[in-house]
């Protein structure tokens, strides 16, 4: 499994700084997990990327010493000059990859100061005692800014090009995320968190503040990125304990208008769900709840999905809504172990959420193995092989699956033509890697 | 929890140079874990350590500014002059502290090329097809270098100060383990595997070779490091499965003889069990084989021990031999979820092992990372609060847990008079450090 990673979403950033993409030839190996199940690995391959940072062509086994600007030339899809084109060449070195970018579907950005603090707490006592307290906070917006700026240089530094964000409720704070994830070249979902009921004193909101901050934020990240290239606001009720189906309603009814994004949680400890029922009592089980406000869609992500009935599946499947798993949070605080082969058998899409600091990791990578072991976990509980995942599924969650959750795989999670080159370049070799290569593992070796 | 290891054994590698070690005092934050379930922070401590690498004195909360080599004298049990001593002085960083060097109670070095590659097997496929391969090929001493030099430096990087090797059933290949260890500094037992049933016909000894080879290795180490302080053998039969009761009988007998110490697998996976119990109806259960053939003692480190029925756990603890958990190796091959507080509540001594390459990561803190969220899978099972292992619960067992287990607690594994200097220096602020340190997180930040 790659180790060290090193973001470069290279449209991003160039257009960020405003500067002229030139269309660029990469030359090396690639690797990717285009369909759950199968890492497919391109070696010595060619990928033309435009200057709209879409991906033009891609050329398999070109032969070392071709001259790479003629064969761009010959493949690309718009009439080029030779000196028109740059190119990064990266496959002198056999320990080095590019792999699609990781897409973080659930993470709270404020949250990240208390990675790794959760004690011997489950999910309730744990937002009372560690995670409200810190979230009331960010009305400090300087703290914000140390904060967020953090989060997202770590998660950017572990490979995530793609982050679908919580909040708080507060509005300054949560545009200034939205601002650096701009900035700092990460494309992100910025989420205000939603909340009116069952919070602390300093950290609520009426339904009325919270319909304007809601607005107040959706109407910046708009601003700021009118066609949402790289970030969109999206509605985040926090979970049906902290709003009245009112509220729920309301941003139901505003999903369904503007055709918005959303996200919360569900069904993620026994605990949790049984003081939920007891709450709403007129639904017929959780997922109920989030279907009569009108929250499930395919552009909602549901983080946890743990202790779902069979008949809840069915709704969350029938909805389209996708499902962001995180073993690491969902270990940590002793909430269970969610059954993504169930989930992906059933038609959902799954993802992989690092949610910050319910996981203590902010490396989708390091998500992805407790994803695979987590697996391993309900195989002894089971008996029933077919629950493990591979390598190459846990990648594929990693990537590909964050992308269908959040309806973009259009855009990002592996490499095909049409799609923009949202990559991170891994060298197994680096000072800060993880991974001994030894010589009989060197494919080129021989070559040398 | 701490995240950029960086190891120095300052009497390893002084005393190795064969240079002489001037009386040195260390100033700064120390953490240790001294008794299960408490992390201890010693502030502004200041610790003498003698010219052998033996702390001499411990004062805490010495202020900043006092003149630490008049502190010295003051303090040590030798009389010195000022310029006799060497200062150490790391409290400037408030986000860098001493801790004890960690303890692998159970890694194979020769399978570390393997990390990470296992598949969907189970122990019993996964020796046949990715393990007894590999180990074949350490005849092939120059392979074997370049294998054992990365293992050595990669959980010396990791931390660990100290390590219970299995390493092949050849001689020359395990000397060279053994001289490397010396060589780099690290603290080892060094174990020649012996085997001479159940596997290839290019991997495997008769009674006769397992015997020499065993004799041949134990001479080497005695005669490279006579009194042990840094490497000893350590007797190795694989585990019942590899090993007839013929030869055990014999390893038995020498391990009573000279008091070695001794290290196998015990009851890691449920299928091995019945195979092993089909193999050898004569004894009661699989615990009862090491009992009978001498093998079990306060010496003995016994890998796994999941699915131990009572009785077998009494024989364990009535014998005083020590248990490595391997979290990481054990959710990986699917193997079973050990019962660590069970084990420790009946008075055993537990530690922490790595298990390269059942396990994928070299990195102790990273297994103590996974014995935590194991505890936690045996809770959603049980049910049993009492199960979770918390941070300094799991942080005990890889210093401490792995001391007592190799019955070297009265050397390393905490930070008390009398004991080496056996340390890592963590600082979180580094380069490479996974962990982001807050202004506000910092305790004399206020001071600045």
């Amino acid at each position: 499994m790659p180790a060290s990673e090193h973001a470069i979403v290279e449209e991003t950033v160039e257009l960020l700084c405003e500067s002229h993409i030139r269309y660029t030839t990469y030359y090396g190996t690639f690797a990717h997990t285009p369909v759950l199940g199968t890492l497919e690995v391109l070696p010595l391959a060619a990928i033309g990327v435009n200057s709209s940072g879409t991906i033009d062509f891609i050329e398999c086994c070109v032969e070392k010493g071709t001259d790479l600007r003629v064969l761009t030339c010959a493949h690309a899809s718009v009439k080029l000059q030779i000196d028109d084109i740059d190119i990064v060449d990266v496959s002198q070195d056999d320990t080095t990859f590019f792999f699609p970018g990781f897409v973080d579907t659930h993470i709270h950005a404020p949250q990240f100061p208390n990675n790794g603090i959760f004690g011997n707490t489950t999910l309730l006592e744990w937002l009372e005692e560690y995670t409200f307290p810190l979230e009331a906070s960010f009305t400090d917006l300087k703290f914000a800014k140390e904060v967020y700026r953090k989060v997202i240089d770590r998660t950017l530094s572990n490979g995530t090009t793609t982050a679908s964000y919580y909040a708080t409720i507060h509005t300054e704070a949560t545009n200034l995320l939205a601002d650096l994830c701009l900035q700092l070249g990460q494309r992100a979902f910025i989420g205000k968190v939603c909340m009116n009921q069952n919070s602390p004193d300093d950290y609520i909101e009426t339904d009325e503040e919270c319909k304007i901050s809601t607005l107040a934020v959706i109407e910046h990240v708009k601003g700021r990125d009118p066609k949402g290239h790289f970030i969109r606001p999206i509605l985040t009720p926090r979970f049906a304990g902290s709003c009245t189906d009112t509220l729920m309603k309301w941003l139901g009814d505003l999903r369904n208008s503007g055709d918005y994004h959303c996200q919360t949680h569900l069904s993620e400890n026994h605990k949790e769900i049984e003081w939920i029922m007891s709450m709403f009592p007129q639904y017929k089980n959780y997922t109920d709840i989030y279907l009569k406000t009108g929250l499930l869609g395919p552009k909602t992500i549901l983080a946890h999905c743990i202790h779902l009935s069979d008949e809840e599946m069915r709704v969350v499947a029938s909805t389209g809504s996708g499902v962001s798993h995180c073993p690491t949070s969902n270990s940590s605080i002793t909430s269970g172990e969610a059954r993504v082969r169930w989930l992906i058998d059933n038609g959902i899409n799954v993802s992989l959420g690092t949610d910050c600091s319910g996981g203590f990791s902010a490396s989708i990578l390091e998500v992805a193995r407790h994803a695979l072991l987590v697996s391993r976990h309900l195989v002894m509980k089971s008996g029933n092989e077919r629950e493990k995942l591979s390598s190459s599924e846990v990648l594929y969650l990693a990537t590909v699956g964050g992308a269908k959750v959040l309806q973009i795989d259009d855009s990002v999670g592996s490499f095909k033509v049409g799609l923009k080159f949202d990559a991170q370049l891994i060298n197994l070799t680096s000072m800060d890697s993880n991974v001994d290569v030894f010589q009989f593992q060197r494919p080129q070796w021989g070559e040398r």
